[in-house]
């Protein structure tokens, strides 16, 4: 396209986003038009993509990491044939594909969800890492970004991370149209603030009037023939370009237009240019070949192994059955044991320093291109990247997260180090799977057990050595439970999970010389629970006991309550957890002066005896 | 002190640091002998501190964000006479004030817990600007950090704020030993790579050699005597130095030395130097002076009032009456209405831009001052800052976080900005209050109420309109609750809050009419729990159905379970809550489509009711 086409098409663009919020009555149209020449060009000239083909290995990958201009990437879509005009005019609406933020989970060319800020540029890098060193195809990631979103660490990570691994398939748009949702920016249309910072970080940038196509066109090219380092364009834009009444002015983020014929008048009128995207280059995907025979590390009941060597090992043992396991640690793996992968496995793991947010979101760029990524670091830090975690069960990644150092069990470290709310933060993920091992052999089956899952999987292991209880040919299907202790006389039932499992048994035989008996599920399936175990429980002695080493909200006791949501009887429950801050102090005193070891759990139960609360 | 003095207070830094560890059998000594002559010179000659009384207003403040290096913090307040010799052996043991990671609960010489890196310079960052902008005191924040921690999104968000700001009552010690848990740093030995990227943020950065202590004692100065910018000290230092068999070695970091008594004497042996703390200048401290009558906001019972709107008029009343009451916010004020308080009171809000890290940071940093913060994005957003929560819990800081926009009756933005695991995340914090109003004069009430509150609060905002319910003159205690309905005729309960406590009187309107009676509960208190009301509706009805906005793990249904955890009868339990991945639509699409308006629990309670699973 020419000059002037390219400048027809933004204006097209401008139009169309100003017609969808319109016709939605919400959404960001200002916020659209600002970046409309931005992809005018992009998409006219420099992106490679088959929209009919969207999983081709060959496809450039673009992802509007500002996602509230969601409308003007429907434009463009638009534009590109991938969509027509009534489908762009059913925006915001109940069943549309073109929701108010674009996730691929509703549309096959979007890689990611966008929305919550800052998070395109990471979950890009970790897409321009699959290009470089996975999939050896050579693609190119185009991310646009917003000026606002800047502010955001994980922005950063993601800059750092892109400099140090040398990405120069990966290209940063930054439209600096100075004015965020509530007003100006920090650094307004000072564009060197943000280049100077980019170059820091080791990028090479180009500094462009975002309304000129030309210059727009020229710097694209400079990025695309830059090698070993990642490009950041800054673009000087105007919010609202194209219409006086709302050009760069304050206090229209997120408003449709006051009076959207005029503007669209003002912008030249409805047009129906069409962008005749490039083709991408014939690719294959190489990663999909392998996929041998799994051979998991066995372990020897009563052997003493903590659950995170187990997982380090049979990470490991996956990855050499498949191909297209990955892995990625937060500067950790000596603590995870990811090491044991990345020893076997180094062309296959990724470190990624302590950036926890760009950890998870190179998992879900991975995800993205076909990979099944395990990332992991202390259970507690992965709160870190909470926010990435919730974006990636919106995008509908597939990623296994695996959080260590579980609860007070960890001991001297004291509380920072101890993941005492992940149960929690995990469970209330939609659509996401929690597991919570005892031992070195279920650990083992459920590190390649998560893998087949949908969605986000979370795996806790523990840092202390725990006696072996199962044999190594016992299977532990997810949404599954194993009774470890049952007669006809129990009292009670004790539910636990991880640690707390070996507390609970040797809690059982304590009461059993007492002359007590006690029933003992081992819930290593935090979600889904298994509701027929836990009814089976409820009816054979009326009363659950459950044991965590979390705190008291959102975890085991909360989960077991999954089973009797549909207005049954609910059996009596009592819970045991954390709820005091915990200090620093040996494993078996933590555990103890939390309140869940074997000691508090039988004198618990004896309570519960002697008071004849259970029968 | 001179040269040799200094040389020999490090050496003691160190040989103590061997000492706790060693005695502890667990710690940090390699990662606290590289910063050892750059904490013995600051305490030597720049820290102006009185130990006496760490709340003098005029008291410099240091923190030690690379919290592992524990043992020469201790080391230090040792030679500084805090602590005496027998204490510093009591590292790491049960009950004593020296944790693995220092925390303020314990020691009142801490500012603000670590361990989790890269949250030290931010909350330095809160800390310096109530020095600069409210306490109106010259002291300085100084901020150790490692080199690892570099990598932490959060440090260039407060690397942002901090340049942006002019603090130039902030110094960044970065302790460049080369060496993180697992291996190598990114950038080694490479000081310039961390000074370039500080430069480009707007600090005045100093490169120097870690064990020099007389350049170090002139980087202090230069850092002192720059104006306009905050000052970042890149010291290039040796892991372990001074103890040859672990030196700059990998695969010694966070354990014992091998052979401390040969370490201790190749260091010199035990030495009892004493360090003359210089004190602060004369201050006084200036918030506490205003504390007026409180004119909440009133409004008018059927008016139509969002829940956010209330949040920022009531906020900004509550500033009107005490000075002590600061508000933050993450350049959304205009959505969440803490715009309300910045306007009335610019000097004490805080723009923290689009970076949630930095946003609570800054509120700990303020708290640790002893201002009262409120703090405001979207529920959503605030998932950003997990980490930071879960750290300011552990803390104790006193914090008010106020998260809008919650769940799916926001509408068309659709899930990347529905607050759904808020509740979850919020209840799980240790120590934590959760809020979650229905009407404008029951939120303002609980604006007021939750300053009162020990360490994190929580409330919940939403983005509609929404009637108001109660009298202005109305009282909501925090763990109360109020039953909105009530007759002897009740098949069941049902217990809603915010949003949905509106759907519920519709619903039991609706069921009236076909005869069928309900209680209704608002369960504005998430937590603490009405446990006695909520044990009075299992009494009256035996059948408690939950309806949140929210997912269906960690929220309103999971805390109903509190009030019936010891063991007592539990009532049948029926929940409902967001179980799908909802997309754009309008607020009343949303809650139908989730099965959480008055239609869903209408036709719920009459299927309970048709079922006879009540009674």
């Amino acid at each position: 396209m020419n000059t002037r086409q390219l400048t027809e098409l933004g204006q097209q663009l401008r139009v169309d986003s100003v017609r969808a919020a319109a016709a939605a009555g919400s959404g960001h149209p200002t916020s659209s038009m600002s970046a409309a020449d931005l992809l005018a060009v992009l998409f006219a000239h420099h992106l490679r993509y088959d929209f009919d083909r969207p999983a081709h290995p060959g496809n450039d990958r673009f992802i509007l990491s500002k996602g509230h201009a969601s409308p003007l990437l429907y434009a463009a879509y638009k534009a590109a044939g991938a969509i027509n005009d009534t489908e762009l005019m059913t925006f915001r609406r109940l069943g549309s594909r073109l929701e108010g933020h674009p996730t691929p989970r509703r549309l096959p060319w979007v890689e990611t969800a966008t929305g919550s800020l800052g998070q395109g540029l990471p979950v890009g890098v970790g897409i321009a890492l699959s290009g470089k060193r996975l999939d050896r195809v050579g693609y190119r990631v185009w991310v646009l970004c917003g000026d606002s979103e800047m502010a955001e660490g994980s922005v950063w990570e993601a800059a750092e991370h892109a400099g140090y691994e040398h990405l120069d398939n990966l290209v940063a748009i930054v439209d600096v149209n100075r004015l965020g949702q509530r007003g100006p920016t920090r650094h307004g249309h000072d564009l060197d603030a943000y280049a100077r910072r980019f170059r820091a970080f080791g990028w090479h940038t180009v500094e462009v009037d975002g309304h000129d196509v030309d210059a727009i066109d020229r710097a694209y090219g400079e990025a695309v023939s830059t090698a070993g380092q990642p490009t950041a364009i800054i673009a000087r834009t105007l919010k609202g370009k194209g219409v006086a009444s709302v050009q760069d002015r304050e206090g229209l983020h997120g408003k449709p237009l006051p009076d959207a014929d005029e503007a669209i008048e003002e912008l030249g009128g409805v047009r129906d240019l069409r962008i005749e995207v490039r083709q991408p280059p014939a690719a294959r995907m190489l990663h999909a070949v392998r996929a041998g025979h799994l051979e998991l590390p066995r372990y020897e009941t009563g052997d003493e192994v903590a659950t995170r060597n187990a997982y380090g090992q049979a990470l490991a043992a996956l990855g050499t059955a498949r191909g297209d396991v990955v892995a990625l640690d937060g500067e950790v793996s000596d603590s995870t044991r990811a090491e044991f992968f990345a020893k076997e496995h180094p062309d296959r793991f990724f470190e990624c320093y302590i950036a926890e947010q760009q950890l998870v979101a190179a998992a879900v760029g991975l995800a993205a291109r076909g990979w099944v990524p395990y990332v992991s670091t202390f259970a507690a830090f992965l709160t870190r990247a909470h926010d990435f975690v919730r974006m990636a069960s919106i995008s509908g990644a597939g990623i296994n997260l695996v959080g260590s150092h579980a609860g007070v069990a960890i001991g001297q470290d004291g509380p920072s180090q101890m993941g005492l709310e992940d149960l929690a933060m995990f469970r209330a993920v939609h659509g996401s799977t929690v597991l919570y091992p005892c031992d070195a052999n279920q650990t083992a089956k459920l590190v390649a057990e998560m893998a087949g899952r949908e969605g986000v999987r979370y795996l806790r292991t523990s840092r202390g050595e725990m006696p072996v209880l199962y044999g190594p040919n016992e299977e532990f299907p997810v949404g599954g439970s194993k009774v470890l202790r049952v007669s006809p006389q129990d009292r009670l039932t004790v539910v636990a999970a991880g640690a707390t499992v070996h507390e609970a048994l040797k809690a059982a035989d304590a009461l059993a010389a007492d002359g007590i008996s006690v029933q003992v599920i081992d819930l290593y399936s935090v979600k889904p629970v298994d509701r027929r175990a836990l009814r089976e429980a409820a009816e054979h002695t009326g009363c659950l006991l459950t044991v965590e080493d979390h705190h008291e909200e959102g975890g085991l006791g909360d989960a077991v309550l999954d089973a009797f949501l549909d207005g049954r009887p609910t059996p009596r429950l009592v819970r045991l957890a954390v709820r005091t801050m915990p200090g620093s102090a040996s494993p078996e005193e933590q555990l103890h002066a939390a309140g869940i070891d074997a000691e508090s759990i039988a004198a618990s139960a004896k309570l519960l005896v002697e008071n004849a609360v259970v029968r």
